[in-house]
């Protein structure tokens, strides 16, 4: 009997987990909280919010608007709704985690807790850490959608579980590796966003391209002190899950992170431009967190706590960023 | 009395160079080949063909079309014609190296010799490489032109010689960094072009961002690899004269080698790519030597392979990057 994989979320990262999956399998769980969306798919064959252009044939996919229905339903369930409601999704819950291999496609931090999604799981419905995975990029959703070649690494404290994912999504548009590093990726993915920030930031203010890559060159030096001092284990911070995924988001224009430090550069306060974007910057989240976090770690983190400083503490941003490059090497 | 610096070119870099040292010198003695060029900018106070906005004062420029009066007036000589000219320029030296402190701004080969210009001015001149220095971005031209902040990195082994070129380049919107890496900082900044060239081809053929941001992710790790085997030191890759410079021209669409692969990509045959710019992209070069060089050194580089294979094998660059993305993690 072939294994069952749910999807939880309706947003574009979801869809692209989805469409990616049934290159692969009969049959996709997938729930989303919209009533309007599941119906509209069901009719039109697309999700009508997100990579629209993405056709599926409904035949190979079991939707529902309960989540204990998919969770109930599926071997593995892949996260993807964004994390800042993730706490909110879970609170529906009331089917059994028991003996699911839980994948987290979030990027980011649990607002209620301050966890990376993994341990948020972990403490939350103990379930063991070699049950819990991380699907990370580099990789836009919109060029999932358009069958552009991508790569995907899948991290697992257990092997056979990161394969079987891997298995599960790899097609001829999508490649796949496995990592057992989980924690480093899944912090990865979080810090990467605040790095978009400052690049955001950055470019509001003025500064071209030259500075662009030394500010880059900065981040994954300061990204591999950091992740080091959360959980230290060999890994090649040049590795695509580390510096691509930074690298993709840093250098995206269509990255909202990157379009909220813009922003903030360009002279908006924190609560205009949130406004404006009707939405919120997952890296918003992820520099606080990913602040706190350091006032244990103790990691030289002079970007991350340039960005807490302008999002948080109302600082300005010239001036903090010009503070900024004479730190920078 | 004052350190006197000569700069030998009169191309954008150079210019950009020479607007560097008036930051900070009375007097900067400037080579250029081309006798109009050069009576333009005596008369109109600007360079007519690259970064023609740059204002000088004349007052405060030697200025020459003979290379050996630069010579022999400079302690400090910056070489910065396009590495494909080098050999040209040097068959008119005349005056003596002797006691000259060498700088090179190039980012290439000299193609005669398939060296290195730091390895070619040691094995023509007997300079000692004591005496030799690189001076490396990451760095448009063009941004220096528009006073945007920029950082360089000047390398010697001689660590006095690089404090003092770095203390006469630095300025408010330059910020410098020492390094006593020649060879592997010339290296990269001939490797990176490479890498730009592969960019293109991928862009051309159609890769999207997610791609891209993996080819760098792979470039990078090659480029350590290919470093290592010419040149072992402890060295930080991620530092902004390697993982840097490989980004602005990686991800700058205004790169000639960028462009160059671009074409390639889109069908373009190697003459009449080249043809078209009416210049010849530096990674071209680059490809072949570094192609070369690597049958002595054994480092794993598959892109450089699939650049070379392209450039000078007449290989078709749909199927040989296909082949290249089975090999890339």
């Amino acid at each position: 009997m072939s294994l069952k994989f749910g999807v939880i979320g309706g947003g574009s990262w979801a869809t692209a987990i989805v469409k990616m999956l049934t290159e692969n399998l009969e049959e996709v769980g997938w729930y989303m909280r919209s009533v309007y969306a599941l119906e509209h798919l069901k009719k039109e064959k697309h999700n009508p919010n997100y990579l629209s252009a993405v056709e599926f044939d409904t035949a190979h996919l079991k939707l529902s608007n309960d989540i204990n229905e998919i969770i109930a339903y599926a071997d593995y369930l892949i996260f993807a709704v964004p994390s800042a409601f993730v706490g909110k999704e879970l609170e529906k819950v009331t089917a059994s985690f028991k003996g699911k291999i839980i994948f987290s496609a979030i990027k980011g931090i649990v607002p209620e807790t301050g966890q990376i999604v993994g341990a948020h799981f972990h403490h939350k419905y103990d379930i063991p850490f070699e049950n819990i995975g991380v699907i990370t990029g580099p990789c836009h959703a919109e060029e999932v959608a358009l069958e552009r070649l991508s790569y995907l690494t899948i991290a697992c404290a257990d092997e056979q579980h990161a394969q079987v994912v891997a298995d599960h999504l790899k097609s001829w548009y999508i490649n796949t590796t496995i990592s057992d590093d989980t924690i480093g990726t899944e912090y990865a993915a979080m810090l990467k966003n605040i790095y978009a920030i400052a690049a955001g930031i950055a470019h509001g203010l003025g500064y071209g391209d030259n500075f662009q890559s030394v500010l880059m060159s900065n981040a994954i030096r300061e990204m591999k002190k950091f992740i080091k001092k959360v959980h230290k284990m060999k890994r090649n911070i040049n590795d695509s899950a580390y510096l691509g995924d930074l690298l993709v988001t840093g250098y995206s224009v269509f990255s909202r992170n990157r379009m909220f430090g813009n922003m903030i550069g360009k002279g908006y306060t924190v609560k205009s431009a949130q406004m404006e974007m009707s939405m919120v910057a997952e890296g918003y989240y992820a520099a606080e967190s990913a602040f706190k976090i350091n006032q244990e770690l103790g990691a030289k983190t002079p970007i991350i706590n340039a960005v807490y400083n302008v999002l948080y503490k109302g600082k300005d941003p010239k001036s903090t960023f010009k503070k900024l490059t004479e730190k920078l090497t």
